[in-house]
């Protein structure tokens, strides 16, 4: 698939409500995806679905997932049956003139699928690779590469990105007419949008580094960089 | 269930990896609660696992959710069977010497049980009061509040805060000594927290609103305040 492939929603995936907001562009899924930090991984354990904050790397239109061998949560994420990931950004508190239209500004990509233990041990690096290269650029090559205990300590799972939809709202408030001032009269009510951003601050060295130790360019800039 | 009572994890609620992360304090769960936007709303359909971004408010010990009464999330939400509802802060990236010890500071909190729908009138105001003013505090009061229809429109549930845990991590990384620079010796890998910080940009004026309407303080002093 490449990124002009259109999103093909089966029934589970199919935005519903708002389906004025869902997007069908495979590039936008992307996009959504390499802006996070954070998904939100949804299992089923017993009866019960479980949600748990998940760090992840994408590699063309598959999705890695690691965790502990000793997680039952990726036990459970990788046991074939199905799960669900969400990467969710929120852009900004819609103010509205009445308080059913409050909302908020977001994006938000939600992936169906079934889980696959990644096993090959050139598709465990790369995947270990993507989602260090997620969460910190620059880290794989900078940092000591994960050794055979560690590999053997670590639950990779991979997720097809081909079950997905995403969502996204911008704008101002959708007011009803009936709360809208007259024209030219004053507007009792203020109403817009606050946008949200995430922002990197400055960087914390570890305790145990020599005081003289400089930050390097891929924390230093990253920390300067705007975020989505 | 005042502030002081201590959180009773079940099995289910139970943080079993990184248990020392764990934080049993009631009020740490109100906190991490309180300081975000949204949450994400795990339901199970059919057999498969749900994940959807969801705003929420809080009133002491309930967790108050809503939406459409249209949608087949909330439907699901409200039926009976368990939900899982998650809320997550990002607060630094966190470098190591290692690729195998990078990873997140965060604050997360997981609720378990089964949502209520609510139907008594007084507290379906009250719940949609403490969303409107969670999102957007001083909204409730400065808006027109919801009518008959739009009540209709909207499912209201509640979810007890009984089953819940909260996990933080914080500080630097957690290295292998093994990775450590020998003393006085130079450090050929940099560490530390690169630290993630969610904050609220300039307003912006809904387009219909006449050019002169001041932002009042509500927004305003929101918008100047630091975020957690």
């Amino acid at each position: 698939m490449d990124a002009a492939t259109p999103l093909s929603p089966t029934a589970r995936s199919t935005v519903r409500r708002g389906a004025h907001r869902a997007r069908t562009d495979r590039a936008e899924l992307h996009a959504v995806l390499d802006a996070g930090l954070v998904g939100h991984l949804g299992i089923v354990l017993g009866d019960s679905p479980v949600v748990l904050p998940t760090g992840y790397g994408r590699h063309g239109d598959t999705l890695y997932l690691h965790g502990s061998t000793g997680a039952a949560s990726m036990r459970a994420a990788g046991s074939g049956a199905p799960v669900c990931f969400t990467v969710t950004h929120v852009d900004g508190v819609v103010y509205a003139r009445s308080a059913f239209h409050h909302s908020m500004n977001y994006r938000c990509a939600v992936v169906h699928g079934v889980a696959r233990p990644v096993t090959d041990p050139a598709e465990r690096l790369l995947g270990l690779q993507a989602l260090t290269e997620h969460l910190a650029p620059g880290s794989w090559a900078a940092t000591r590469q994960p050794d055979r205990k560690e590999l053997a300590a670590t639950t990779l799972l991979a997720l097809d990105l081909t079950e997905a939809s995403v969502k996204v709202r911008t704008g101002p408030p959708g007011d009803d007419d009936r709360d809208l001032p007259e024209a030219g009269a004053a507007d009792p009510v203020w109403a817009g949008v606050l946008p949200v951003r995430t922002v990197f601050g400055e960087p914390e060295p570890c305790p145990l580094l020599p005081p003289a130790t400089a930050t390097p360019p891929r924390v230093r800039e990253r920390a300067l960089s705007p975020r989505g």
